[in-house]
């Protein structure tokens, strides 16, 4: 079985995170914010079970879940060495009960809540169980999410080391008679046997007139000489994915499928040569869509550039024509644009990378210079 | 290719679902329902797009999206024969602007949301754009979700079809040498190869002492004669999951793991039995309770005996010691006690059967009577 190297991983900076949510308490008027989304709990304490909370103050951190997950909090926040309390509660209403009663010793006056992840219902249930002025956030980790650090990093680029493996181990497989379905799951089984944790979104592998298809589903459609193939997919390792797109022609490219390939390339190059710190998001999707636009297929690239990704497969911050604030360094973005009409399929290139002071480090590494399969396909 | 004989569906009655839902704005006091529960607008619609509301009125549906979806949506609501209007936007505050004109000039003053699945920040810039009174309503389609029509229990049937022949077609690879995460991976290809959209959840394939946590995610642990494994898993089909469990010992059972077995399967049994128009969720969690208990191993039976299944994997209604309400024709629900214990792994047997009026019937078919494989496994 294919095995990538031995990966070496920079340990994650959970106690950083915490210092740094913490000191954001202030500037938000709060003296304790709740966690409730699972994704911004895992980020902050190494926590991966299905139900839990976080209430974090000045001093302390209180993790909240239920029996099934006693055992696996504590060794989870242990690895990271993330301080916390711990409560243990049945049902719903233990675990309220119990939220109540750390909220009220930690003399909480002010409690601030993620307002994009707490429902109308269940705020109004914690807010009548639990006391205190309770205060509506936007984004307070997301915003400290986007930010990678090295051992983010490291987990995302080994992400994107298993979809290159794992594509490069499947291409023979790309020939007439496959079918999308079939080429799907051929590179799914491979991601895992590489180290990956599953895909890491619904696989797409769009042939001929569902090339043109932005978002196709894999069916029974058989591959036949002639089609361009866009195969969008990625891994996860360890909470975090990878993202990456490539297309291949069978056969020899028509002169449409060549032109169009140069159109996307070569705005998806100068897309990642625009990448740099302070760069403007929409200004990089402006780079894509100009070059594509001046090649006279503008028309035919219906969709953003690109998007961040991480601990979800698409967060901030976005390449796209509305997004007008900059990236920083360790910041995870896709540049993907594409090329889409029904005649002769469609083209999307895209790699993920990360960005640096002055530009931007591919962690995809998959060759993109033609649409012919570097491995010849077994016919 | 494996492959079950073609499956006959009855259709799904889409438009008997948007008469109920109707029926019940009066009772609930609202003059138009607004929906945003991605699973409930399909369920109610066809729908399967990632983004879209649905406002119902007593004499109108209207269906909100974006660009992407402006085919899709008229297609599938056409293919089921659903009535609607529909609203096509380029972003959120469009949308939302396109809600307010369209509830102003149905007339209505009150307008229902879904308490659950509206966040708090959502409820604020809804209420904030669309004048009406905003009413908080719970559980108004799921109330209605749970009882299935024949074209959903076909549909159900099929993804436990597939299931039973993706576990016969896999179990010769169930061997010592074997890995969890490569069996895991077998299943969920032949579930793929058998007509499967995919795994319905996470699969559980759990050896050993790994089998006596009832959660368990397969990894690279080598299945060995003597173990215990537990087979959690199932297959989805056009939006509905199956769910199953089964339990297999490699190579002949010890004596405690024959004992458990029994105990696991007695209660199973009896449970299915026990399952019937009438019958309290609460009360057949306690006949597999009572049942496990009476042979001395209550205290190591530690989640609750089922839950309903549909176009989630779980919903109601529920097998648990805290669930009230009965069961009604048409409901579909899981049967699964289990024992775990690390000395010798954990038994686990799972059933999803449909309630009849006098009874139940399984959908689940693959034999349960022993823990060694009905086909022997390759060594």
């Amino acid at each position: 079985m294919p095995v990538l190297p031995p990966a070496v991983l920079a340990p994650m900076d959970h106690v950083g995170r915490v210092g740094r949510l913490r000191d954001a308490l202030g500037a938000a008027g709060i003296d304790g914010l709740l966690l409730t989304n699972l994704t911004n709990i895992r980020w902050l304490s190494g926590f991966t079970g299905s139900n839990g909370w976080i209430l974090l103050t000045p001093d302390d951190l209180t993790l909240f879940t239920d029996g099934r997950y006693s055992d696996q909090s504590r060794d989870q926040l242990d690895a990271v060495g993330v301080d916390a309390t711990f409560a243990i509660s049945s049902t719903r209403a233990v675990m309220t009960a119990d939220l109540g009663r750390v909220s009220c010793s930690a003399g909480i006056a002010r409690i601030g809540f993620e307002g994009a992840h707490v429902s109308y219902a269940d705020h109004r249930a914690l807010s009548a169980s639990v006391p205190g002025e309770w205060v509506a956030t936007s984004g307070m980790v997301e915003q400290l999410r986007r930010t990678k650090d090295q051992g983010e990093i490291d987990r995302m680029e080994r992400a994107a080391d298993i979809a290159d493996a794992a594509l490069a181990a499947t291409l023979p497989l790309l020939h007439t008679g496959q079918t999308e379905a079939r080429f799907r799951d051929a590179l799914e089984i491979s991601m895992r046997e590489h180290g990956g944790d599953g895909p890491s979104f619904d696989t797409i592998v769009a042939a001929g007139a569902n090339a043109a298809l932005p978002h196709h589903h894999p069916d029974d459609t058989r591959i036949v000489a002639g089609m361009t193939v866009v195969i969008d997919f990625g891994s996860l390792y360890d909470g975090y994915h990878s993202d990456m797109t490539r297309t291949f022609t069978i056969g020899d490219p028509s002169a449409i499928q060549a032109e169009v390939y140069e159109v996307v390339l070569t705005a998806q190059i100068a897309g990642v040569e625009a990448v740099a710190s302070g760069a403007r998001g929409q200004l990089l999707d402006r780079v894509c869509r100009d070059s594509i636009a001046a090649a006279g297929w503008g028309e035919w690239f219906t969709h953003g550039t690109g998007h961040g990704v991480g601990l979800q497969i698409h967060e901030s911050p976005w390449l796209t024509q509305s997004y007008d604030d900059t990236l920083a360094p360790m910041d995870v973005v896709t540049v993907e644009p594409g090329v889409y009409r029904r005649d002769f399929g469609g083209v999307r290139i895209e790699d993920m990378v990360v960005v640096t002071t002055n530009g931007c480090r591919p962690l995809t590494k998959t060759l993109k210079d033609s649409p012919c399969p570097q491995s010849p396909p077994t016919i």
